[in-house]
This record gives structure tokens, sequence and C-alpha cells, in this order.
């Protein structure tokens, strides 16, 4: 550790997750920032769906956890201290964080392609501890400084809305796209808001809850649709691209339905192992449909999109907890009934 | 018709479905050349995996056989006339017919994906007559001029090829590109063929049957398993792209398990409307999968691949009957026991 | 002529280029549209540099005035007749012109790239005559209807806008995009507007004009510059894209110095036929180059945006003339002193 | 060094230029590999143009050899230890040198645009010594190993091979693509080579020199001219792609000629800093020209090309020197006559 600002003490809290449904505020040593390391006082972490699945089951597939496990995957906050080959000019500097740094040297670490890299090493994914602590470190170059103009908050929601970057990447939205995109919880409200900054002509929205269609009016959406009255197709819904964020079969091919010959399907909602899909559809039309595995290189854009306010994180958070309270945040009936809830270390 | 060359009768002979399991060889007369047609003396039709459907079921899907039709859609030939606007130097030439005529008009049509033209007019597709006849007529330009050192049967042989280079053009096969074929029928084995001239470093064809896994040692594949020895990934294939041409599947669900994360999955060969696939694997691995319906501008290739010598046509042919005898070419049991039947008109 | 609606004349009147700076109206029989055409009374026709360039030159590089010609490529209008199998219903319908229609039958039609077809109809190109006419006729899939809320003004200039749909396709403009624009012009103004629609994060217009530069801020220009200051890179710009539509020597090269590595640099304004280019920084630093030549299939997305109010049209028409003072529109001063003069036959 | 196997000497020799012009051998220690490094016995060492460059000139553009400089950046040899966090297995492993190590950590890198990378260490290239060395140090990922079907002067020429695997992916080369290649050095003999693997319908090279044209028809030229009778399209020469490997202007410009619209030009050769190009040609065509730096991840394809022998290497390696011998190999008179010289340490 070349270089610490301020006081920096000798341990900190963290909430560890002991085994499904046992959340408990413990007392670690602060960690030291390694070579081309920053360590990072916590300002802000959102929390997600995948917290909300390992409070709940204790493992997301073949993920289990096995030890004790911090969660938490989108934080920001300020760099305290930074490791040796950082410039010590860092220090105070306001981030958001990346969360899962790649090894660097695999193929397709040398191609671009980081989140597919087998030994990244991801937030809040056994064995890697998360966020939901007064401290972290992380390497340099995941450290992705913020202008004043992005709050805390917003700085800790670059990482959703990485998501909703990657997730229109990979469906090509563009000048005029027609984009349909089912479920309106954080991931589907970002999707439909990065669509409209990139110039869809259309953004339709289904959910089955009418307060969250209503969001998403407010969030990019040109119409939404409650899927209960009938397929978009039946009603004239015809699109370049389908983005689900629900992980609903149903919703996944009545989306398929209402894309047009040519088109794209992109599944970022997680769902069943298994889903049986129209194949044949997809052939004669020639639909190309893909998923999502996290992003690479979204932050760049993520944060010239929120510095310019081209997209609105703040609005999506309504609710925050402080350490002590993160099982309220991740337990599944008040976190259905939020947007986004964010922890306050 | 603005010119002819030799004796073009009034009429010709077809083999005509009259409904499944009936063809019957009928006297129609000859048709005359629209303007920017050419009127060509079929000399050789490929039979297919589609013709031999259509003649036991009567039927493709939402396709029905209503009105009495010709089928084969894989003709070569001679042109003896054309309409106005072409002109009367083609009379005489060889040519291989690409079999579906687009609009020209439409979206797709104008972007170049005229195969995903809603108004295409596709030889024995209903209601549209197909080839298993002396004389048919095409849009001057579908017509493609093949040299003297392609036969016949291997002009009409470009139809399944320019299948087998649509698919590989869909994969992204390209230089050291390690690729996975699953069933090794005529379109399985030109995939293959064309796999290797675009400089894969690895072809693998599964298929159940033994012989079938020999011929395709003779088509470019550098390794063949049969599947009931277990899946490919667990044997230690490890592709970019995964090519199905069985329909089957097992085969599907085999094949998606061995392609690489951000690798390619298409799906080429008919089954079922419906398919259970690992949407979560190819999510987590961000894997890509569409499927192919025909081609579009894939017969300039097609024919120098013929005429190269890089793609062996003529090694595919296994049997060839004359238009009374239709019926042998297309039940299942010899269609099966052949690679490739060629009817001569 | 299947159909018609209301009083066509058997005559009109049109503005005719007979040499260099000799334009005259003439009476013309009006023309009758073919099978699927429609013959469309001429709202409004924008002018461009080109008919300058013709006006003043009589000819632009190999395109030389031979015959009387009618200028004019950019026009709107109302269907007033249709040709055989064109839907009557289309009568009365308000159309935006795109006006050069391909063989629909070569490599480059059959590609998608209709664009590059050698045998293309372009208006006001000899020997094709343009829209400086009451009425014109074109092939029905070329005349694209526009919505109510689009002004035959703006429906004009859907043609400009392709140019700049087109030029910012070429450059890959995108989410969070840096973007440098040579030229203040109609198509400079038209492309940075594009270009923020579609997310760019930066737009920075360069003109030696301050009025021109002025107008940029009001188009879509994040920043302007006087190229006269310096340039770009010295002054820290540093784009991912460069679209030079001045066709001047200095902004070209001082716009690829201000280009990353691995950027692309599209020249879309026309100006000498050779110039000298900065290869050895071109290669160092992988940039991309290439040029723009029309557009292809902008038309539903050019409509899309005007539609929506995504881009505004209107607000560059500066002034109107009638068919008897084209030349006044043409002369290169008035020229020069407007962003836009609309004819209105 | 957690690992080493047999002697490995105090000291070393190796050639070094002191002055444009003064190659002397030294002796200097032998360096020890960092963590995540690994040692190499340097079996052989391509020499390259640039290696000319820097002997005959002192500097190749901006890089000035300003400290004694170790050439040499086509090396291959044997690994005889790592460093820590490398797998002692790898001890004894016959490896081909990527000889440029990229930061790892800018938006180039993280974008697998690696060679892009402005902070890359790059071989031979000023401050960074290359390999007429007997040892030399690289990171793991960058010592690429090598089966033993590979020769050592095979394994070397990786590096001029990854050149070509690269600018025929800039290229877009592919099935059915007809190629001209300007200039049949070693460049260019391997651009045809692996043009031809990637299923190139015809590749004509061109090339003032008779012996170098033969040359190229033993490399994959289906056709070779001689510049000086004519430009490639006025003798009917029309290709989708032209690469130059020459860096002669006329070759550029010509080349340029005889690309269809819509084609490509990417230039290699290196050659004056500015070249006057036909821009308007370009525009009306929209070809897109751009250069290559260099390669990023072709290792794994090189090596699959050399082991399968797709492409054969060793084919162009015409002498061998000995350490003592530098300056006979980069004295530009047997430069030219040799098509490739190999360095042995």
């Amino acid at each position: 550790m070349s270089a610490a600002v301020g006081e920096i003490p000798e341990s900190m809290r963290c909430s560890v997750l002991r085994a499904a449904g046992e959340l408990e505020v413990q007392q670690r040593a602060v960690p030291r920032p390694a070579p081309r390391e920053v360590l990072v006082r916590v300002g802000a972490v959102g929390t997600c769906g995948s917290d909300v699945h390992y409070f709940t089951h204790g493992r997301i597939g073949r993920f289990v956890v096995r030890e004790p496990l911090v969660l938490g995957h989108e934080p920001s906050g300020r760099i305290v201290a930074v490791g040796t080959g950082v410039d010590a000019s860092r220090i105070g500097q306001r981030v958001s964080i990346e969360p899962g740094v790649p090894c660097r040297r695999c193929r397709y670490c040398h191609r671009g392609e980081y989140n597919l890299c087998p030994d990244i090493a991801f937030f809040a994914t056994p064995p890697f501890d998360g966020a939901f602590s007064e401290y972290v470190t992380i390497a340099d170059d995941f450290a992705h400084p913020v202008p004043d103009s992005v709050s805390d908050d917003a700085a800790a929601l670059l990482e959703p809305l990485s998501v909703a970057i990657w997730a229109n990447r990979k469906a090509g939205t563009g000048l005029g796209s027609r984009v349909l995109v089912a479920g309106a919880g954080p991931i589907g409200l970002l999707v439909a808001q990065v669509a409209r900054v990139q110039g869809a002509a259309q953004v339709v929205v289904t959910d089955l809850d009418a307060g969250r269609r209503a969001t998403a009016l407010d969030n990019g959406a040109t119409d939404v649709l409650d899927p209960r009255d009938g397929d978009p197709a039946a009603r004239g819904v015809d699109v370049d691209v389908f983005v689900d964020c629900s992980g609903a079969p149903p919703a996944v091919t009545a989306g398929i339905g209402a894309v047009r010959a040519g088109g794209t399907v992109v599944l970022v909602g997680m769902g069943a192992d298994e889903m049986t899909l129209p194949v044949s559809s997809l052939q004669s039309r020639e639909i190309t449909l893909t998923g999502t595995f996290r992003y690479a290189e979204t932050w760049p854009t993520a944060v010239q999109l929120a510095a310019s306010g081209a997209v609105d994180l703040d609005r999506l958070v309504t609710a925050h907890v402080d350490l002590d309270h993160v099982a309220d945040a991740l337990s599944p009936d008040p976190a259905a009934a939020h947007v986004k809830i964010v922890v306050r270390p």
C-alpha cells in the first residue's frame, strides 16, 4: 500500500451470509490493496435478484455458498488507499466498481470477451466476497472514476445499467429499432431507457404488475402491455428485437412470436435451466437468439450516460438500508415491492 | 418470347403430385418465358428431403398440397428461349437454377435478405410448381451460368451446396474454426466440405449410421463420432460452431453442450416445431443460436466452388431416375439408402 | 394507368437545364405511370449542392449534361395516379420520393447494396430527369408514405436525412460515440442531429463560418470549433468517428488526426478527385476510412425520425422559390447564404 | 524464478545495434523471468524489413535508436525456466514467441484490440530489446506452445504469418473472395497463402521481380502480374479485396482501381508518411480502406495452420546466419535477394 488518506481503521463491519436465510454483521480486518489495486470506502451497494436468490436458497445453480459469503456486487465509493503501481493522485477519487476482474491472460481476455473468462473473480460469487462491507479492494482499472454529478446511488447502479447496455449491444438495438422488453424490473426498465437513448423508435414493455407497467412508461417505454390481455403479436406488436428480462417461459415464447423475420432475441432474465422453444419458428424466420452473461467494457459508456443525464438511475432507488438491515432488503417480499433497494454501509 | 433455339415442342411431360403418395406423369403445355425470364430445358433435378416429405405426407407444416403440384427444386439445364429484355445470346447457355424468385420490392428484398421475402415464389412449394418436368421458366437473374466443367448433376446440386454455404455463413465459420456437424446426409456432408474450404481446423461429424460416417470422412470430416458412444463434449469435443443437419433433439442438445462460450449454433435440419433447449447454458456462455431458411446470393460462390473443384458434388449422386420413376426416388426407404438421387427428365 | 384522382392535365411545367447557367421553364407532357409505378404531383423539392454544381458547370465529374436535363432529386408530393399492379388505394397518399431506382437484378441489388447498382436510374443525373417539375413518376416502392405530421418540406428533406443516416451507419455511430463533423451545411447538420439521436456522447462540429457554427449548436452539436483556431486534435478533441461533410482537404487531414486508434473516418463531402492523406497514421492506428455514395433502405428510418420529431427538418428550410425562380436558388451566392432552399412547383 | 532445467549460464551472447550500421556481439547477463514470465532459450529468429531498416537508418519514424538495442522480433525456442505463477511443467516446452506484451489494463486491452495498446512492450522497438540473443524472457501467455511437427524456423515465422492472418481478417477474405496482393515479399506470399486457405477463389499477386512472381505461384497465387505491363484493372482484374504489401504508391493507386464497388483495401506495407489517394473513386464506390498494425490473438490460428501443414513456412527460409553474422542478414542487398533469412543464436 503505497499511500493512504484519512483514517483507515484496522477493522470494518460487513454483512456475511452464513447459510440460506442467515445474515450476520461481522467485524473483519480491512483488506490491503495488492499491487495495482485500490482500497475503496464503500458508499452505496445496489441489491440485486441474485443477492435475494443466494439469501433465500444458499446457491445459484452450480454456485453454492459453502463458506460464509459477503453478498453485494453493485458498489460505489471513494478510493482511500492505493497499492503499488497506482498513482497516489487517485486517492480521494469517487468511483463506480466493476465487480468482476478477469484473468487477463486467457483467450477470452485476449479477445476482449472477458465476461466469459473462466477464471474471473466476481464479487459475491463463491468463493469471492462481495461489497456489503465498509471497505473493498479492486483492480485499479475496474474502479471507474465518476464525476460529482453522479450520486453514490447512481454510481452503484452503473452495474445494472451495464447489464442493460450489454443486452442492447447483443440485441443490435439502433436507430429506428422496434424493441419489446418482457419484465419491468430494474433491468427491464434500464434496457428500455438505453434502447431509447440509442434511437429506438418503439419500446414496448410487458409486465404482469400494473404498477411496474406505469413505472415503465416513465423509463423509456413507448407502450406497455399486460401479458394477460393476449400475446404481443396478436395485438399487432412487430419488433426487430425482443429482450427478455423476466425469465418466464410464457413471456419468452410470446416474445419470440412478436419478432420479425431476421430479428433478434436476447435472454437476460434467468429462469429454468431448460425451456421449450418454438425452434421451427426461429428457423423459418432466421431469428437469432442469444443470452447475456454480465458485460465487458461497458463502464465508460455507463459513466457517460449517467453523467450526461441521458439515463436516470436515481429514480430507480426506492429504499435504503444499512448493513444491519440487509436481510430486510433481500427478503423476497420487500424486494418485489421495490424497484431497487440500496445498502449504505 | 423474343427468341428461341432448336425445336421447342408445344407440350411436355411432368411428374405431378396429386395427393400424398400419388405421383402421375402428365402432359402439359410448355410454358412461355415472360419478360426478363428464360425457358430452360431441364437436364437434372436433385431430390430432397422436402420432396420426400410432400410425397409421403402431402404437406410440410403450413404448406399443404391442395392442388396438383410438380415437385423438385434443384434443377439445372440449358436455356432454350428467352423473354423480352433478355439478351438472345443466352440461348444455349447451361445454367443452374436458383429456385426461389423474391418480390424484389419489400424491405427484405431491399436489404438483401430476399430469402425472408414473404412473397417469394419458390419451386415445389404450394402453389408454385417445381422442376420434375421437361421445361421450366425462371427469372433471368436466377438462371446462373455454369461452365462445362460443371456437370448437369453438379449444377443441380448447387442448391444443396447453397444451403451449406449459407449455414457456414450464419455460423461464421472461418480460418481455424472448430466445427461440429450433426447428421451426415447430403446437407451435413456439404456443410463439412464447405467448412474445410473456408479453413476450418477441425470438422467433427456425428451420425448414427456407420456408412454415412464413413462417407463423411470422404467429404471434409476430420473426425466422426457415433452419438451412441456418448456426447461429443464428454469425449473432448470443444468447438466454435455447431451446425445441426439432423433435426433430432438429442443431437441438438448434445451439440450445444460441445460449443465453447461465445460460440454459435446453427439449426439447419428441420424437426419438431418445438424443442426443449438448455437455455441457461446458452445464457451463461453467451452462445448464439439461429436457424437457416434457404439462402440468399450464394450461387456465385457455389458456381465457383464447383467449377474450381474445391467442392465435389458428383460424388454425392448415387442414383438416377427418369420422370416415370420419381416415386421410386421419393419413397423413404430408397431415399435413406442413397446420398442423393437425381431425376433426369 | 389503372386509376387516377382529380384532374390530371395533359401537360405540365418543368424547369429544364439547357446548358450551364441556362435554366428554362418548359411545357412537357405529364408522364404516365408504367406498371408498378405511381404518378406524383410534386409538392416540394429540396435544392442540393449537386444541383448548384450542374447549374454552374454543366457537369459533375463523368456525368455531363449533353441533353436538356430537369434537376432536383429531393421531392415529395401526393400520389395522383397509379400504374397497373399498384393498389389504387394509394391514390391521394402523401409520399417522400427516394430518387434512385436500381435494376433489382445485379449482384449489388441482390445483396441489398443497391446504391452501388451500376444501372440505377437516379433523378437529375444524366440521362435521367429530376423533379423540378409539376409531376414525376417513380416505382411504387420508392414512393414512401409519410404521415400528415411530416410537412411537404420535411418529406422532401428525407433525402438529405438519408445521406446523414447512411453516413452514421457507415461510421458505426452508437451509444457513447464521440463524433467529429467537418462542415455545417445541411448534411453536416443532419449528421450531427442523427448522431445525437443514436446516443452519441459528444458531437463536435467545425466550420469556417460563425453563423453556421451557431446553427450547428441548434442541430445536435455539443461543441463547435473554428478550424482557423487550430486542429481539433491540438485542442483536445479525441473521437471515435470523423465524418467529413466539407470536401476540404485540410479539414480531412485535421479530422483524421483527431480520430482515436481503431476509429473510423467517413468522407461524405465531395471535393477533389485526389487527396493527399496521412496513410502512415491511418496504418499505425488501424483507422478505417470509407466514403458514402447515396444510401440504401434508409427511408423507413428517415420517415420515423421525422414523424417522431426526433430530427427537425423544417428548421433547415430558410427559403422557398417556385419553378420560375429555380436559377435564383441554384446560384452559388444565395445557396451559400441559406441552409436549404426548397422549390415548390 | 520457481524452476529451471538444465544448465542456465550466468551470461549470454547477443547482437547489439549501437548505431546505424553498427552491430556488435556483446556478453550480457541472462535475464530472470519475473512472475508469470518464462525464460526461453532462443532457437531461431526471423529477420524482417524493420530490422533491416533499423540497421540501415537507426530509426523507424518516431522510434529512434538512442540506446544500444537488440533487434529481432520473430523468435522461437524452448522454455528453460519459469517465474512464479507459471506451472513448472512448461519447462522444456517448445514455443513460438508473440513479441509484444500489452498493458492488459487500458481500453484497447479490455476490448481485445491489444495491438493498439499505447503501452505495449514490443521486441526490438526502442526502448525494448529484441531476440537476436541466446535467451529472452516473455509473459507466459505470449509464449505459445508448438508441436514437434513445427520446426524452429517455422515457429519463428508464425510472426509474419500472424501479420498475414491479421491482414486477411481486416480484409474480410472469405469463401469465394477475389484477392489482389501487391508485393511478393514474405508478407505478400503469406497473405496469398492464407487467403487461399480461407477459400479465396482468385489470388492475383503483382511484383516487379520475375523471381518473386515465380515464387508467388508456389505460395498461393493463382495469377501473377508484372506491374510494368499495365494496371491490373486495365488487364481485367476485378477483386473484392486488395492487400498492399509493397508500400509503393503506384501499386496502391493501381490496386484501388482494381477493387469492386463495396470492396476493401488493406495497407500492410509501410511506405511514405503521406500518399495521394483517389478519394473520389473510394467515395463513389464506397470502398473501405484501412491499415494493419501488428496483430491480436492470431497465434492460436497461426500454430494450427503451421501444424496442419495448411501453410508452408519452411519453404520461405532461404538462408541461416549465426549471431556473429546478423549484419550480413540485415544488409539491404542480401536481404533483397532472399525471401527470409533466419538467425540461429
